[in-house]
């Protein structure tokens, strides 16, 4: 017996989730026919309205619903701070770390190998978006991985004749970790960019 | 920043995919969001009409289209053996084993702890199904856990009185594996179950 065909053409369209395989698509298809018709239904709602009123931001280009984000719009952020990141997922990231400036969201990294050029993730929207606003400082936080430090050079290198500080996060020992268990590269790192400790601070 | 409201009905309406809790909704909303916008969309088709268009098997009580499933309907298979299993997927395994009688599909198994009795999970249908048809031999084929074998064990107990084989699946050391590594249960199943080796045959 194979499955019906509405039930093999869920299991396939399941597959485009992230970490999903056959097996997991089948068990996932059969659990929701089985346990949860209701959920199902309410994410197959949820899935449409997302993809069809979600959009992205003319301003920061996250993703937002109307044309203008909520964090751009917010009048009482910090207009001299420009934080570049890869993706929408890094903003919220950012924001734990209790930073208030405004944010450019590129779509991930410069990867010639893949055909992602600076046009593709959105480098002439921030220099657009620099020129409109005044900074000043814009704060590089791509991800720490080779192609995050190169996008980050590369936008860096463009600007490098602007009246604009230009910043990249620290790298250094992540909080709570051990030492042994951290790269070699990493503590280089972290050593290279040692701070003076004054013990009455 | 939060999400907006569309992508935070999304991330919750995930939620209700086994084994995905709120990282990996997240970051499944968001790569559908950036990346997959017209396989999300396909998705939320498939999701509608599987959730609508399947029902059970008036006969054996797996997922169908049709008020009979194509395997009940397949004149080509052997009308004596029924072949007793937990759900729509064990149907799937069996069949790879080269197995080609009829099928009852049980709503998981016996669970008095999480309220499922004998009707929660079908027994009522399995024995209506057995008086229509015309079975010499019923093959339970419940998975080999505490549950399955308890389920098992309950249903040839109440056919005890009827002229009808009853047969349980055999246990023993699956093929491929190592000796080693299987469990002492298993092993002594497996011994239990020995069988004469005729080197001629």
């Amino acid at each position: 017996m194979s499955f019906s065909p509405l039930i093999r053409q869920l299991i396939d369209a399941l597959r485009i989730l992230p970490g999903v395989g056959q097996k997991t698509a089948q068990r996932t298809a059969l659990h929701l026919l089985e346990r949860n018709r209701s959920g199902a239904l309410r994410l197959a709602e949820a899935l449409e309205q997302a993809m069809q009123g979600v959009g992205y931001c003319e301003r920061c280009r996250s993703l937002s619903e109307q044309p203008i984000c909520n964090l751009c719009l917010d009048p009482r952020r910090d207009d001299n701070l420009l934080c570049v990141v890869e993706g929408p997922l890094d903003v919220q990231a950012v924001e734990q770390s209790g930073y208030r400036g405004r944010y450019f969201v590129l779509r991930g990294h410069l990867s010639p190998l893949d055909g992602l050029g600076p046009e593709s993730i959105g480098i002439p929207e921030l220099l657009e978006r620099l020129e409109k606003g005044a900074f000043s400082e814009l704060i590089l936080a791509t991800n720490p991985t080779v192609e995050g430090e190169a996008t980050a050079h590369y936008i860096a290198q463009l600007l490098i004749q602007k009246d604009l500080l230009i910043s990249r996060i620290a790298h250094g020992v992540p909080l709570g970790g051990e030492l042994e268990l951290i790269d070699g590269s990493t503590l280089s790192h972290a050593l290279a960019g040692r701070k003076p400790l004054n013990p009455l601070d």
